[in-house]
């Protein structure tokens, strides 16, 4: 058992293979925020109580499972939080429409409320086996209740799990060798931080990245780019990212990476007009190549044996083939002022009518297979994309379809063409086991309440994103896509947009707050959107809240979806303090909220400084947030904000400030700016005591 | 290229794995049946054309696709029929909720409309990409329209096939060499007899199996069986089995495979009660031994090396386990006059919120892994409990979950706990391509109207089962879950149970034709269900038709799920009968049919002589069945029936006639018994022209 670093271990049995996660990554483990963090300096597991064995279908992993222990993690899993008593297969996949493991991120790392982390390097399909078998024999002497005959599925399988002897069984195909990481404690978030540092600590997105997102009319011409972007201006909406769907490219499906000139002509007047009304530009694409893209013949002898949708897959684990791609987005995208993209599709579909993507056993130049491929597309497509935002100096957030091991350091977040809204919840709750980033994107509603549900889960979100590429007109005109389409719009379409700029505000005004969460990933590992067991390992009550999480460390969000008006809050033990009413709760218990429709339950740690924003109407270079602080309880902890330039990568070099809020209940606050930034971004502007 | 037998080939590449499919039956092809079916003597394939390549992570095989070929097979496929485009793992599983291949009887077999089959022999879960990607550089020099831009996801994914040089792709896991089979045709259902022969044959249900099936409730008692079973005769309804599900045994879930003597006292004088009704008995089980079963002892050394709910999976490839699971079977249970079981549980489940089973890296004492036992154990445990019957010389029709290659002979048929009506019926489509037989059981109902479509499936299929384990009282009683339980009863039950009677009696009279229909897949490989494509390869318009089959060689069938009053129905070319008006159709079109409740779309094939039998209220092994004989159109064919004692296993020795029905204009018919079998089922009482 190796020690890599401060609480990170390493053990090798056989010849591992040359293309894995840790293998492949680009990016280096953070030595010196491991340090920082403290523990026993000791592997959770002795060498004896780990057993790999090599056999004819790969290499089979056996690792200890103990009764009360409670396992997360495998990424992002949108079907189930705790996963003790399940088989997780890690298999991307574009519909992971059950409880299979499969999914647009899954990780093949997992933590437990033991407080340990374990990652196996590996890209193969491996399944995790977590504590689904006892033993041959487990059962024998044991003492059996007399049976009541089950008259219902429920009653046949229900109860139906292990308990006893319980271990986790990893089968990892066609390996003859495997790198096992263990990740100590002393408790669950400290394992998930270092497993996030030992990936090279989470990413730091700009801070335009962090305001609203929206995604126009896939038919979209210039002339209706216009009028949007004009039109959120006028409406006084809140927005920051304008993202282009297919249509802005000659071919798509496969992609060209070329403008569609007779769509829109002079399509660089039109970015400089949309940066000129403080717009940023994120732009889709997927990898597939099609025969007509200038990449395509530079990138032929580069990519795999077989094509999707007529397009080449280009290996991106070959140096060549991502600086063919890397140069490429650099030359006429990035140097042109484009603040990221969209990469569809880069999983691969199984479970809906057109399947599509390589074959698994696909031979990629690198010596990759498909199957390996498959597990790694995300990442180097994120690595790739990332290239020439490296070579420009500046910071992109984007958005990605698939992602997998060691991601926390992309400035990537998921998506999905899933759309129940309780999945996409559960999806913010999971993610944050694994270094992953999440957008529950609002795509279309079924009413006015469906659209302001799905926004209220938005705006608490990584990513506040709506996704409009089935109608030309923002959805508070018109949710009902045919009318949409038509040019029909709500008779309340003003209240409803009023409801909805209300929330866009929102999110504008918990940016500071969001931006210094994401410092502490960045710098910490500590995942700014998480479950509540993270943060509460000891209280089993949290183990299997899939409906509510922490976003940064003081809120405890908790969505509602449309239909509903009242759900079932819990609240850990301590005082919480209603958000909106300030009213105070006592933890260790559950409540009933109706907070209607324009709030969702969310709940302020007590002894917290929350600094809320003067909402901007966009995040531009030279923003300065005016800060209203709100003290909650009766001796507030300080509250640390992250300050930088937000969008370049000096902050690396160090030139960043953490500013200090202090709360004195005499004089009110403090607020004091340490460190090597020059620029000033936050201004408090009043204070106030809640109690 | 290696010629087994006529019309059979077999190649081999590397070293085969130990256990597969072939290596692991105990049936014979039938050689002399292949003889007498016509072919080219040539493969489909010459060695040229069949890639076969090891690789680290197995074999791959790939083989030509033409551009015009349709690909079925693959075995019970719930959610497809075509297979062309599309990617299919051979994964056995309980819940195949997706088009992915998995499923409870998935099979390395397909058939193409060029009239040829391929078998791959492994129990791997081989993965068969059909004609799903193009070779890198296929599309470089495509002509290429100018596109128009999606705004839905039907548009993005639904137009993208692949078309050009497409071939079948196929891994095989871990494997490093293969026997592949291939089956001349010259036609697509030719090429499922010489698969099905090969196999040794489709198996011969003894009379009564073809009679109604009812499972009783779950949690019944000895009063609760007598009063159903009296209940049936006394309201004349035609019942031949009786099923018992999980409460007669003391323990279930695992399995103790022990009476239940709290629940059934002095259950041997029950069975003598139900025997003296002319019932025959079923009994559910599954797999999994319980601490408690006499068996465990005797099973523990030959047992895989997990758990599964308690029970020790038997290794059933090993003699002994198989002994001693064949011999308690036999001593306890068909030595008592118990006809058949019901096999539960011997797929595996990963889709459903409580997965089960052992792991893929289970070890077994036989030397197979966990992967290779999920997908063979359909099989072993049919070949198991199969045993005991061949030693007591009574011919069993029994139902199993799961089923794998070469599974013809087996007298088996497979159910599952999807209820999808539309998908039940697929499965009777489906599984004629595989050597297959599929029950659409009617288990629940949401309505009256809801029961007789299933009914009306149902007696149109393999095995016309009603399984009430949820419910103590009859469905025509009350179909509402809640209310039979506590005994209240619909208002028109009467109705309703004179309905269901109707089509109760409908099945009795079809016995004859169904039974002399399984006589030819028994003798001939030729399948009693199967889909339209099988007997119309040249008409394309047959291709997709996932709702409607042959039952036989004269019957169409097209069933109605609940809310439908009409549905079309694509008939092929030539003068088809509507089987309750008489009236007839021109084929080559499709038409819109409204039978009303009481029927469905059935349709006679010109030219042929149904035999309809006066209902018999259940089957005995004396029986006699009173013909009536439909004769359609101006010269029907000969009708062939086959008869014998219905029962036991002497038509291996001969002991069968062929009962020549003739139809002669001027004196009506003639029906002429020849054949080594001295005794006599039939006597047609009248004939019918029907013009």
């Amino acid at each position: 058992m190796q020690q890599l670093a401060n609480g990170v271990w390493r053990l090798q049995s056989g010849q591992p293979e040359a293309h894995t996660p840790v293998s492949l990554r680009e990016t280096e483990m953070k030595t010196e925020a491991l340090e920082k963090l403290a523990c026993e300096g000791r592997p959770p597991f002795t060498l004896e109580e780990v057993a790999v064995k090599r056999t004819a279908r790969g290499v089979n992993i056996e690792l200890p499972l103990g009764a009360e222990e409670q396992i997360y993690g495998f990424g992002l899993q949108l079907h189930r939080v705790n996963h003790t008593g399940r088989k997780k297969v890690i298999r991307v996949n574009s519909d992971p429409i059950a409880d299979t493991g499969d999914g647009h991120a899954p990780v093949p790392f997992y933590v437990s409320t033991a407080g340990y982390g374990v990652f196996v390097d590996t890209s193969r399909y491996a399944t995790f086996y977590c504590g689904t078998n006892l033993p041959k024999g487990a059962s024998e002497h044991k003492q059996f209740e007399t049976k009541s005959v089950a008259t219902s599925e429920i009653e046949l399988y229900g109860y139906q799990t292990a308990s006893g002897e319980r271990s986790v069984v990893i089968d990892v195909p066609f390996a003859e060798g495997i790198h096992v990481y263990f990740f100590e404690g002393p408790d669950l978030i400290s394992a998930v931080q270092r497993y996030n540092l030992f990936s090279g600590g989470g990413c730091l997105p700009p801070l335009w990245g962090l305001g609203m997102w929206y995604r126009a009319y896939s038919a979209a011409r210039n002339e209706d780019v216009q009028r949007l972007a004009e039109g959120f201006r006028n409406d006084r909406m809140p927005v920051d990212v304008f993202g282009f769907e297919p249509g802005w490219q000659t071919k798509a499906y496969s992609c060209s990476f070329v403008w569609d000139e007779s769509r829109f002509p002079e399509h660089e007047s039109m970015l400089d007009s949309l940066y000129g009304m403080n717009y940023k530009v994120n732009l889709w694409e997927h990898l597939f190549v099609h025969p007509t893209s200038p990449m395509y013949q530079a990138l032929k002898p580069h990519s795999g044996n077989y094509e999707v949708w007529e397009g080449l897959v280009p290996d991106l684990a070959v140096k060549e083939a991502k600086e063919v791609f890397a140069d490429h987005h650099l030359r006429e995208f990035v140097d042109k002022g484009i603040s990221g993209f969209k990469l569809d599709e880069c999983d691969s579909s199984d479970f809906v009518h057109s399947n599509w993507s390589f074959p698994d056993i696909a031979e990629f130049p690198s010596g990759m297979d498909g199957e390996q491929m498959h597990n790694q597309l995300g990442t180097l497509y994120q690595a790739a994309v990332q290239a020439p935002f490296e070579v420009a100096g500046k910071r992109t957030l984007s958005q990605v379809r698939s992602s997998g091991a060691l991601a926390s350091p992309f400035p990537f977040v998921l998506y999905s063409d899933l759309y129940n809204h309780k999945v996409f919840i559960r999806g913010i709750v999971n993610s944050g086991f694994s270094g992953l980033l999440w957008t529950p994107e609002v795509r279309q509603a079924e009413s006015p309440e469906d659209l302001i549900r799905r926004i209220q889960t938005v705006v608490f979100s990584p990513l506040a994103l709506l996704n409009c590429w089935r109608i030309p007109n923002p959805p508070w005109m018109q949710v009902d896509r045919e009318k949409n389409v038509r040019g029909e719009f709500l008779d309340n379409y003003e209240e409803v947009r009023d409801v909805c700029r209300e929330l866009f505000e929102l999110r504008m005004s918990l940016i500071p707050y969001v931006y210094s969460s994401f410092a502490k990933y960045s710098f910490e590992g500590l995942p700014p959107f998480r479950a509540l067991v993270m943060d509460y390992p000891d209280d089993p009550n949290t183990y299997g809240i899939d409906d509510a999480y922490m976003m940064g460390e003081s809120l405890l969000v908790a969505p509602m979806v449309t239909g509903e008006t009242k759900r079932s809050v819990y609240l850990p033990k301590g005082r919480w303090w209603d958000f909106w009413t300030n009213k105070p709760y006592e933890g260790g218990q559950t409540y009933e909220c109706t907070p209607g429709l324009r709030h969702i339950p969310v709940f302020v740690k007590d002894q917290t400084l929350l600094p809320l924003a003067k909402p901007l109407p966009y995040v531009s270079d030279d923003c300065t947030f005016e800060l209203t602080v709100r003290a909650y309880g009766s001796a507030p902890s300080d509250c640390l904000l992250y300050e930088d330039d937000g969008s370049s990568f000096h902050y690396r070099e160090g030139e960043y400030n953490w500013v200090k809020l202090s709360w004195h209940p005499d004089h009110q606050g403090a607020i004091a700016h340490s460190g090597n930034y020059d620029g000033c971004k936050y201004k408090v502007v009043s204070w106030e005591a809640i109690r």
